[in-house]
């Protein structure tokens, strides 16, 4: 596999005046053949198991209306890129898939669907701040629209995630689970007035990050809250575990009067009845802490993070993840952003995920480094070589009858060939099998079809060339597995 | 299918204030499901091709530094789009995908190479005078770069535009060539001085839009051509044909005395002979009207556009191109573009097609609305149905076995459904198989397996379900051929 290139490579050491900059622009880069090559390996695995479970998919633009994007996430909104005003409309390039899906089934009143959509987002944030992040990334969202009974559509998105890490084999995780209600109860029950709750979700999530204390200072001098509320959130936040951690806070006094905290606790007992019958209990972890940072989540929330330390999965998480987190998956249950674009308020109730496609490329990227597995970057499977200098309209015959037959093909772009170079190419390549003509080969009507993992050659009939290429592919795709 | 949606749609007739403008960007749409189905039938065909000549794919970033896109292409540079100036560099949107690949080479030191890029570009188009055109569409690159002898790569350039067309089914075309330098080499004998040849490509360029008269007319006024000089021009622009036209103008005295026009001439006659041995001259008509109006091409130039006048396909044509334009795959080669990127101006000879994609989804959307032929947006090929309330628990299992055995299966997010809505869900979906469970079947360890098409049922034991389902998908989607 090639290496991966850096961001913002530049040529130095040149004499010359230099006509342009040659550079991608801060916080994005180019994505050569090999990374693409594991980038259409792991995309195929998502959607495979996406369409398994009957997913659909839409597009929406990769800019919209500045405020159909502002004030949905309780980000920071200079992490919003901006369009220049051409024409206008105040346009800003999407931060998530959410945002404008909700705005997708507003507009075109849609109340129930399962789509799937992987496409780039934007954010501008500062590299300076966050070593390694990406300003343009791909996003990779399935989400379940519509009126439907409590935790069914919940515990299918989890059950995805674990089918989609299972699937790319790197390693083991767990899938954090928590629920915005049971925190909304947690909150009230320790003294946190209403209007608090988004700002205190954003502090708890940091815990991943930085410590306690300096959460707690965050809480105390930043939104306010008496030290002793605080303290009694931290009782709350340290707890995780399975089904046993709901049932003892489902007898804790303090929540009980919480409605809100109740009907969490309900969900999430619910939730893990269903993981019992999908089979996946084990991948699945309650986790107090665990809120997401974003706004517009009203119930169920759903964390994976990596748990395994392989040699490259570990290095690569290290690398990606230098702040500790390991998140490769999320999402939640958001019953109010469609109701947000609606003139009537009507609301759609909407659970989802969003797989952490650039962490699981690195992860992969990680692992065929290290496996030292070459990489093909194409799939061609026949390369048609001349004994002889010309033959071009020999070879262009050949090629034509094979790409009919879709056989992928190719040969050089050159007249006169080298058949050394050409078998190199092919070694090169990975191309399993080369056919090679000469003259007598076209006077007799032949060719020689040479398998290149072990050297034989045999001469075949031109017309049972394409049968005999088929035959021998399916063996050599069937002994390479 | 359903409704295309329109652009720009607002709700109209509500009575209380909106919260929001509820539209996407001017210029920019969603896409619905059953419009993303066909756009995978497409991509996965012109993918497949694709592969099928050797390429791999790279990708690089929806925004440049403006200074690496602005000066490339002689259009307008107020098609560009800015972003706001948000952190010291100044970007823009990518116009197309050559320019963004040309920058990739030159950076990246990459001296050959045989690509596809499938990504949205931008064009601030005015709407109003270009009445539908889209700000934000996709295109569907290959290109092939790297010191090669000449018209092997390009030809091969016009074969893969044949065999993405044919595949695609949608009616008769053809692709028009034509030569930069056969084109130069014209204009010199006509008079025309070398720095408007740009400027005369462009007027050129318009003549499927606009009448020879107002050609003339923008050449004589704002080109400063002499009226004889545009006489003159018009003599050879008239011309097309095939292999006979090549070898008339190859004995044409004002154009004998040109080397650029017998260079041209040359690579037209070599080209047609690589057809020829490609089985594709039927589908090749020289052009000499035909100039592409971007500035960086300096070879053989191709334009496929379609001739066939079936009644879906016609309507869409007239449709997507009301000025009479029906190109649906463009190119050729720009041997000069990476070497303006690289600071020694090393060059990198390319050859390069863009597929109309955006205009092949209207073509394939008008078929399929043509066709009455449902289309699915969705691959689900079981659907599972309890006889009875409940039963969630043994449903969520049976659906567990079936994705695990990759098999694409859903179910009500409803704890209690009705048999009737169910089978109505399948029918309305397109789903081949049922399986119902009820209480009796549970008992006996058996499944019901309803097969949609015939309404036939079958009693399958549990332990045999996974192989009879899969053996019967076998046969369903061999007798839906």
């Amino acid at each position: 596999m090639e290496a991966i290139p850096t961001e913002n490579k530049t040529q130095p050491g040149d004499d010359e005046p230099k006509k342009f900059v040659l550079k991608t622009p801060k916080g994005t880069r180019d994505f050569a053949p090999g990374q693409m090559a594991i980038r259409e390996q792991v995309f195929n695995k998502i959607v495979a198991c996406f369409k398994r479970h009957g997913a659909e998919t839409i597009d929406t633009p990769v800019f919209e209306l500045r405020e159909t994007l502002t004030g949905k996430y309780a980000v920071d909104s200079k992490l919003i890129y901006d369009l220049a005003d051409q024409g206008g409309e105040l346009l800003a390039l999407r931060y998530d898939l959410t945002v404008p899906f909700a705005r997708y089934l507003a507009m075109n009143k849609v109340t129930n669907t399962k789509r799937y959509h992987i496409a780039k987002v934007y954010r501008r944030d500062n590299p300076a701040m966050n070593r390694g992040r990406l300003r343009e990334f791909y996003q990779c969202d399935f989400d379940i629209a519509g009126q439907y009974d409590a935790m069914l559509p919940d515990t299918e998105c989890i059950k995805i995630i674990v089918e989609i890490l299972s699937s790319l084999d790197i390693g083991d995780f767990v899938v954090k689970v928590n629920h915005r209600k049971l925190l909304r109860g947690i909150f009230a029950a320790c003294g946190v007035p209403d209007h608090k709750f988004n700002s205190i979700y954003c502090a708890v999530d940091k815990l991943d990050k930085i410590t306690w204390a300096d959460v707690r200072k965050e809480m105390v001098d930043e939104d306010g809250l008496a030290p002793s509320v605080v303290d009694k959130i931290w009782e709350y936040v340290q707890l995780s575990g399975g089904i046993e951690l709901v049932e003892k806070l489902s007898k804790d006094k303090n929540l009980t009067c919480q409605e809100n905290a109740v009907e969490g606790l309900e969900d999430i007992k619910l939730l893990f009845s269903y993981c019992e019958s999908y089979g996946i209990t084990n991948r699945v972890s309650f986790d107090v802490s665990m809120t997401r940072g974003l706004y517009y989540y009203t119930g169920a929330i759903f964390e994976a993070v990596m748990t395994g330390r392989e040699t490259a999965v570990a290095a690569a998480i290290d690398e990606e993840c230098s702040m500790g987190v390991g998140s490769v998956a999320g999402g939640g249950r958001y019953d109010g952003l469609v109701g947000m674009f609606d003139s009537k308020g009507r609301k759609v109730p909407c659970v989802g995920i969003s797989i952490g496609i650039e962490r699981l490329f690195s992860i992969m990227e990680a692992k065929a480094l290290e496996s030292e597995q070459k990489m093909r970057t194409t799939e061609t499977e026949v390369y048609v070589i001349a004994a002889q200098k010309g033959m071009v309209e020999e070879r262009l015959k050949l090629c034509k009858a094979l790409w009919d037959a879709d056989i992928k093909t190719e040969q050089s772009y050159k007249k006169n060939t080298k058949m050394l170079t050409e078998f190199q190419y092919c070694e090169q390549n990975g191309i399993p099998l080369a056919i090679i003509i000469g003259q007598s080969e076209i006077e007799a009507g032949i060719i020689k079809l040479k398998i290149m993992a072990s050297g034989e050659e045999r001469e075949v009939k031109r017309c049972d060339m394409i049968e005999e290429i088929k035959k021998v592919l399916k063996t050599e795709r069937t002994t390479n597995v």
